[in-house]
């Protein structure tokens, strides 16, 4: 009995296409595709944990069954939960499913049911900032009231503050928070009216405590990525990082890009705050997370930073992100916004507040300001490409007299969504692959060594740079056909497919495989990357004497952390410079938000910066089209972009 | 069957003593006595309406019946909850209470089940004052982008605020609530791009509307006294009173006085969250009477102003009044403040705010700020008294030159309380009062000339005024022996008392007397004031050349609104100048409110008054304890302070 179906289901948000055996359920699916899913009782409908979200395709499946029922509040099940050890296909839909070209069923699985760690990059450059934090403690000995001084607590705390020697009396008219007023009468008097205040900004106090409690005064700073999102607990009076934590983006349930995070708000009413819930309340985990490990309270982090892109800057203030997806595309603002962190539900202490930077335009949000912060592009005296590769792909080029940005829909196809055998870089990933130009045999290193389950974005890279030098498909990104008929080159549902690793070496029983489709997924990312840094390039050299060239490079972000820099260039993704001027600068993002936190006048300078950059609206530009299309060819239409490609000069030509 | 027994019930917020008649239920004996309960059923415990709550004595009444256990919820009946129709004093224990000197059983009526109305003063004078409120709203058509100028929504909104003439660019720097920024992209694109901007201080941007909603500008002022609460809806475009609503404190349920209050909250772990809420729930009920009546929405009232004396400002802020109770008496707070409304869960406009008037010590409050405001005291030639006689009393003296304060611990005998037949001035109650000096018939009024129930403030104050004139009481409170076997004049338990009107004229089936009791009570009260004028007084001649003395006074509150001048001079609570120059001057400390929503420069005014004013703690002063026992008499122990009750002289020698 053949019990293969051609039925693929896409999981969530771990970008996995999985074929579905008849009978299977989806939690002997997913562990039988090496992907660990959380049970207590192995699948047996007893434990109630490996709960999944069915966001498409739930009418072809069998209803709920006993256990689910038991175990599924009625809200989950009218929203279409499910648990994977009780989910099937039913027979009866099978073939009709199959008779669509595209998948018909997408499943989320919540963060909670994932074992596996991912690899979400947390640390960056840091160029180093001096501290010059924006909250400060206070530790001041009261003097008590009198029936000759009845002076008001409030008033005699004033007057121990003036009287302290770094306050002037003219600049500093303390204002106190309603929630620090609240506490004063008590505070006051536990520890012989002797307080610590915390001083935000200039004259704001928002917190007082009994007794010396200077040393506990922390920060955190969070990048909020439209897949990840990672939080760095920092101390303020030492400017070090006490713990960082991660977790994905629980927004990936209702889309895994912007633009379908937008659709979904658009199309329900309470979109936007189911939105909004589950990124706020992720962060708080984080918050929560980070605290336990340097054993400190919530309630002592007075300031929270913020990055993220435009669509995941409004969603998180609970702003409508939907203009943004419009033309011309504007959001509701960009200055860089102080928040009472109460209003937004963020759980640090109650009088604290979120710094949140400035938008640059469009989708070109705080995160390219952070990643401008933190890689001082601006100071550069040659001119550099920065680009940080996420969900989304910004580009930013500079140096100390130019400055302009743009960002490109590059897809998620580097994060190995859309792809056969794509994978987030999670263990079990391949992320190098070499392959031997003569048999085509491959050689390639997964993360933590595992078993292979699928492919990552550098993977990915790589596997096409070496097709290319193999041979084994052209610079047009179509299969060669001298080497069709390699065992290695095989057909499937009419589609070719090199298989990078036999079935009998992989977790999944399936061969791994680079697609066709994959083939054109990658062009479709990399020639966006190439033609967005040529349009702004393009943009900068109008009207000046001499053309500015690209001289160095920073690639940003996780997966531009793993990248083969040679095989990004022979790609054609990144322009052709030689390899030492360019760096790896991880979290740049991330970076930025810390060093704001760090450092009061990096918010000053992210203002400046606003005056500063051109922003380009790369789409719209007269060129794109063309310049899109060049790019799409390994590594470009026009080889002379990449003269350092001249010993592949026989191959490239062909 | 004499079934009457000497078991005496206090029923609150009303201040009425009644006396219990064995079998009696709750019900019958506030229905005969003439208070007015809601009930649907008449008393038959079928409809549960008639819920009171039981604060001292509980144990000695029968347990709760089935009726009871059915309408009450648990934790109401665990709360001492009961209803009134099934709530008797079991038999046995009548005995017993009635061996006690002092009343054993205290009743607290919710205002739901009260069905008169109380004469809350609400109006008062208003000297006039410009129209300069703090919130402004402005109709802008804002400009739309384009994909040449993609300027995010809050920056064109900004452009076309700057471009008003009425904004300096220089000054102005508008910044936006995130409550506002929420709501801009959807709100901008409602009525093409015209919007309506609500400005709260110079530069604060605290809602959007669409369309031109200019006309919508409301606030509210409040009044929190320690008995009543007093909401003024306020039109900001026109300056115009649109409704006022009034009621009672429900804090009333903790303790009538501010000390009690301040004990409840020392003796219960949740007494303040309690208190506060109990206030702020009324204040959201005024907010919504007002706005029905006037058709508004509360969204639309964009700013309140509070005034109330130091115990209440703290319980509505939720700061802990204790310390304001123990020497020495410091508040924790003194200066103005400016409080968002919804930190302190004020149902207004959710970006709207709170301002509430400084205090000046100890127990003088924002309400005392408000009655020098109103009344403009510090403005007058001559040195001015103005007393606000509520439950606490206040006294402010002074001129364009001096100015000084102090409160005194009046009680509330003038608002009815502990008076045998003693109540609050509400329909039924005796406000007049004439004795015919030879047969010692008694005219007098009642409110709304209702068979007469009790006496309210007024008419007590007439009462002892005719009874010094009539020679029935002595100038030291007795009663004087002559006049002894005068049939009005009944000894009851001991004590006798004066009957006003006799029973089968009254409501309530029993006689209206002044008893000796009474007299004591409203001796003491008016001491409190007069030996707190003079103390102050004192204070401002010490090292001046030339005595100060009083040349005008100016009565506020409610009760300082209905009483008898002469007859206020004839017993010596107020100083001895002509009737032309003493001013009922009503609500001063809500027109205080009122003015300061109206016009921003009184706050200004209300921060300088507190450089300006002394505060004078009375009760510590030196000769304290003298005054007041010279007060005590009527009018005075020293004749030379009322030189114009000469006519009266052969009286009041006596």
């Amino acid at each position: 009995m053949n019990n293969n179906s051609r039925v693929i289901i896409d999981f969530e948000p771990i970008s996995r296409r999985l074929y579905y055996k008849k009978n299977e359920n989806f939690y002997e699916l997913l562990v039988n595709s090496g992907i660990r899913v959380r049970s207590l009782c192995g699948g047996f409908g007893s434990c109630g944990k490996c709960k999944i979200l069915v966001q498409q395709g739930y009418e072809y499946l069998i209803p709920p069954t006993d256990s689910e029922k038991n175990f599924l509040s009625k809200d989950e099940i009218h929203g279409n939960f499910r648990l994977a050890c009780q989910c099937k296909i039913a027979e009866t839909q099978i073939n009709l499913i199959e008779s669509y070209p595209q998948p018909q069923i997408r499943v989320f699985l919540p963060q909670e049911i994932l074992n596996e760690d991912f690899k979400i990059l947390t640390s960056g450059i840091n160029k180093g900032v001096n501290l010059s934090p924006n909250v400060k403690k206070i530790f001041i000995e009261v003097s008590k009231p009198s029936l000759e001084n009845p002076i008001p607590d409030l008033e005699r705390i004033s007057y121990s503050l003036l009287s302290k020697n770094e306050f002037n009396e003219n600049q500093f008219k303390p204002s106190f928070e309603i929630e620090t007023l609240k506490k004063i009468p008590l505070i006051l008097r536990k520890d012989n009216h002797h307080i610590t205040l915390t001083l935000y900004g200039d004259n704001n106090i928002i917190d007082c405590e009994a007794g010396n409690k200077v040393t506990n005064n922390y920060g955190i700073a969070f990048d909020i990525g439209t897949t990840t999102l990672v939080g760095y607990l920092i101390n303020l009076n030492d400017g070090k990082i006490y713990s960082v934590s991660s977790a994905l983006n629980p927004q990936t349930a209702y889309g895994e890009d912007v633009v379908s995070r937008i659709t979904y708000i658009k199309n329900n009413k309470e979109g936007l705050l189911k939105l909004n819930s589950a990124v706020v309340d992720a962060l708080n985990k984080i918050i929560d997370e980070t605290c336990n490990k340097s054993k400190i309270l919530p309630s002592q982090i007075y300031e929270a930073t913020i990055v993220g892109n435009s669509v995941m800057h409004h969603i998180f203030l609970n702003i409508d992100p939907t203009y943004i997806g419009l033309s011309p595309y504007v959001p509701a603002v960009k200055r860089d916004l102080n928040v009472r962190a109460r209003d937004i539900n963020l759980g640090i202490n109650r009088g604290g507040y979120a710094y949140i930077l400035p938008l640059i335009a469009g989708f070109v949000g705080a995160d390219t300001i952070g990643v401008i912060l933190s890689s001082e592009i601006d100071s550069e005296s040659e001119l550099t490409l920065a680009i940080d590769v996420g969900t989304n792909g910004e580009i930013v080029i500079g140096n100390s007299d130019v400055l302009a940005t743009g960002s490109c829909a590059a897809g998620s196809a580097l994060e190995g969504a859309h792809m056969k055998n794509g994978m987030r870089a999670a263990a079990g990933a391949i992320d190098t692959i070499k392959i031997n130009h003569s048999d085509l045999s491959v050689t390639y290193t997964t993360i933590n060594n595992k078993k292979p389950i699928g492919i990552c974005g550098s993977g990915i890279i790589d596997a096409i740079a070496e097709m290319l030098k193999s041979k084994i498909i052209t610079r047009s990104g179509r299969f060669s056909k001298e080497l069709i008929d390699n065992e290695r080159i095989v057909k499937n549902d009419k589609n070719l497919e090199f298989v990078l690793v036999k079935k009998d070496q992989t977790s999944i029983k399936r061969d791994i495989t680079i697609s066709q489709n994959d083939i054109r997924e990658l062009q479709m990312a990399k020639a966006a990357f190439y033609s967005g840094t040529r349009i702004i390039l393009n943009s900068l050299n109008q009207g000046v004497k001499e053309d500015y060239k690209i001289k160095q490079i920073f690639l940003a972000g996780a997966f531009g952390n793993y990248i083969n820099k040679s095989n990004a260039k022979f790609i054609g993704m990144i322009p052709d410079i030689s390899d030492d001027r360019i760096h790896q600068i991880g979290n740049a993002a991330g970076t930025g938000a810390q060093n704001c936190l760090l450092n009061i006048n990096l918010r000053d300078k992210a203002r400046k910066l606003l005056e500063k950059i051109d922003y380009i609206e790369i789409a719209v530009a007269e060129e794109f089209q063309r310049e899109y299309a060049q790019a799409m060819y390994f590594p470009h239409l026009n080889l002379e972009h990449f003269p350092s490609l001249k010993e592949y000069e026989s191959i490239l030509k062909r």
